[in-house]
C-alpha cells in the first residue's frame, strides 16, 4: 500500500522545498459534479470507484494566502476567524500540510476565504484543497505539470482534483494501485448559454459528512454494487451531450445521476437522507416548472441544497421563481 | 401466455355460477408490506418478481356487499357515492367482475366502504379486491381452498392476495408461468405487543399510482436489478425476527426494505418521488425519537404516508408525539 507521504515525495523529489515568495495568494473555484464521485477504492489516497465529471463555479470558490508562520504552530484563519487547533477543519488541513513541510518545525500561516457556504454540500472542501495546492506551488516555486497538481490536490479531498480549472472537468478513475493515473483534466468544450443556479436551502453543517455518507453507503447499501455501471452509462451519454450542446440530454443525465447517488445512500443500512423537507419541495417546484415548459434540471450533492441547470434564455423566469437564487455563468 | 379469463375458469370450473344468497356481505383488512412487493414478471396475471411479507391492519380495511343489479349495468357505490362509469376505479373493478359474471348480461350491485383513505398508499386496492373475492365466494357459494381465493384476489391487485387474513402474511413468488403457485398464506406467528401507527400526511390521490411507478421503475431504474437480492436477504432476516419477536431486527429490516424500494423508484429515469416534504420531516422525527431511545421504525408504500412500527410499552409516548396517529394492534 502506498502512503500519502511517499506519494507526495515521489512527485516532489526534484522540486525546491524552501519558500520563493513571502506570501502566496491564489484562487480555486468550487465545482459541482454532473456525474458524481461516490465511493472510494482507497481511502488514504482518495482513489475513486468510478470516473466523474464536473463543472466549475466561476467566482464561487476559495481564496487562499499562505506564508510562513512566525510562531511554533500553524495559524489557520478561515473567513476572518482564527480557528483553534481542535477544530475538525484545522486538523484535516494540518494533516495535509504535514505532507509538504520542508521540516517538522516549519509552520504555515493560512488565510482562507470561502465564497461558498462551508459544509453545505457546495464542495467547499474541493475548492479549499485545490486552492491550498495552488498556494503551495506558488509559495515553493514548484514547476509541475497540471496533472501532478491534480494528483496532489486529490490527497486533500477527492473532488479537489477537479477544482484546478474552470469549465467542464473530467476526473478519470485510473487503475493503478499507486494512484498515479487517477487525476482530472479540463475538457475543451465550452457552453456560453449554460447557467447554474444556487439556491441555499440550508447552510448549516450536515448531520452526515460526504466522506462518512460515502463510506457508509459503499459498506452497507445493497444498491451500491450497481453504481459503477450507472456512472459508466451516464458518462457515455453526457460526453456527447456536452460536445453537441444537447441541454435536454445533459439535464436528464445529470438529474438522473444525482438521484441514483442519493438512492444508494437512502438504501444504506441505516439509510442516509441528505434531503430536508425543503429539498423535496424544491424538487417538486423544478418538476412543475419543467412540466410547464421551462427546461430546468437539478443536481444534488451530499447535502440538502439543489443546484439548478438551465439556459440563459430562461434566466429571467428562473430568477422570478427562485428570487434568492445566485446565478452563475460558468463560461 | 395465460389469460386472466382462462386462469379463473380453471379454478372455478366445478363451482356453482348462480347466486346462492340475495346479498353477500364481507370484510377484508388492508395490509402493509414489511418486505415490499415491487415489480411484476407478468402484468396481466400480477405475478411478482419477488416474494413479499405483510401485516394486516385489523379493522382498517374494506366492507363490501354485493347483490345482482336490477338494471342493465353495474352499480358501484364507493363510500356512499354512486360512481359514474368513466371513473377509473369503476373501470378497473368492472374488468375484474367481467371475469366472474355467469353470463355477459349479469350485472352486479356493489356497495363498498373503505375505512382507509383511498389511493394514499394505504393499500385500499388490496383490501378492496380481497373483499370483492370474498363477497363473490359468498354470493355464488364457491367451495374453494383459501390459497385459490388468494390466487383469484391477486388478479385484481397483486397485494390483494395478502389481504384475506389478519396477522403476518407471506406471498410466495412462485415459479410457474401460469401463476398457479404465486399465492399468499398466513404465518402462524403472533405478536400481541406489536403496534402499527398510521399518520396520514396526505389523503390526496397520488401523482403516480403504485402500478405505474412500479412499471416505470422496473423498466428504467438502473438500481432495480438488485432489488430481488435485497428482498431475498431481507426475508431471510425478517422471518426469524418474527418467530423470535426480535423487534429491533424486524424494525431495521422493514425500514431498510422500504428505503431500498423508494431508492429504486428515485433512481428511475425520470425519478419517481413518492415522498412529500412532510414525509421527510416525519422521517427525521422518527430518527430523532429513535436516537432518544424510543424504538420506532417506519415503512412507506407507494405514497407519502409513513406507517410506524413500535411496541405497546411505547404507545403513550408515541401518541404524545404523534397526536393524530391512529394506533392498530394487529393481534
Amino acid at each position: 500500500m502506498v502512503s500519502a507521504q511517499s506519494f507526495v515525495q515521489r512527485i516532489l523529489k526534484n522540486q525546491p522545498d524552501e519558500p520563493v515568495v513571502a506570501k502566496a495568494s491564489v484562487y480555486a473555484p468550487a465545482n459541482i459534479a454532473l456525474i458524481k464521485y461516490w465511493g472510494k477504492r482507497d481511502i488514504l489516497l482518495n482513489l475513486p470507484n468510478t470516473a466523474s465529471l464536473s463543472i466549475s463555479l466561476g467566482k464561487k470558490g476559495t481564496h487562499t494566502e499562505i506564508s510562513r508562520a512566525s510562531g511554533d504552530a500553524d495559524e489557520i484563519i478561515l473567513n476572518d476567524q482564527l480557528l483553534s487547533c481542535d477544530n475538525f477543519f484545522v486538523t484535516r488541513l494540518q494533516q495535509y500540510l504535514d505532507l509538504f513541510r520542508p521540516h517538522p518545525q516549519f509552520y504555515f500561516s493560512v488565510q482562507t476565504l470561502s465564497t461558498v457556504p462551508v459544509a453545505a454540500g457546495l464542495a467547499s472542501s474541493a475548492s479549499g484543497f485545490a486552492a491550498m495546492i495552488l498556494a503551495l506551488r506558488q509559495f515553493f516555486g514548484w514547476s509541475l505539470p497540471e496533472y501532478q497538481l491534480s494528483l496532489l490536490a486529490r490527497l486533500g479531498s477527492g473532488s479537489a482534483c477537479r477544482s484546478l480549472w474552470q469549465g467542464f472537468v473530467y476526473w478519470q478513475q485510473g487503475e493503478a494501485a499507486d494512484g498515479f493515473d487517477s487525476y482530472a483534466m479540463p475538457l475543451a468544450d465550452t457552453w456560453p448559454d449554460l447557467r447554474i443556479g444556487l439556491v441555499i436551502i440550508s447552510d448549516k453543517a450536515k448531520a452526515t459528512s460526504s466522506r462518512d455518507g460515502m463510506l457508509h453507503t459503499v459498506k452497507t447499501s445493497p444498491l451500491y454494487t450497481i453504481w459503477p455501471e450507472v456512472v459508466a452509462a451516464d458518462l457515455a451519454r453526457i460526453r456527447p451531450a456536452i460536445s453537441s450542446r444537447d441541454f435536454t440530454a445533459l439535464g436528464e443525465v445529470a438529474e438522473g445521476n444525482a438521484m441514483a447517488m442519493h438512492a444508494t445512500a437512502l438504501a444504506a443500512r441505516p439509510g442516509v437522507c441528505y434531503s430536508l423537507p425543503q429539498t423535496i419541495a424544491m424538487m417538486q417546484k423544478v418538476w412543475e416548472l419543467r412540466g410547464s415548459g421551462v427546461e430546468v434540471y437539478f443536481t444534488q450533492d451530499a447535502g440538502p441544497n439543489l443546484k439548478l441547470l438551465f439556459l440563459a434564455k430562461d434566466s429571467e423566469v428562473m430568477q422570478q421563481v427562485f428570487s434568492d437564487m445566485v446565478v452563475i455563468a460558468p463560461f
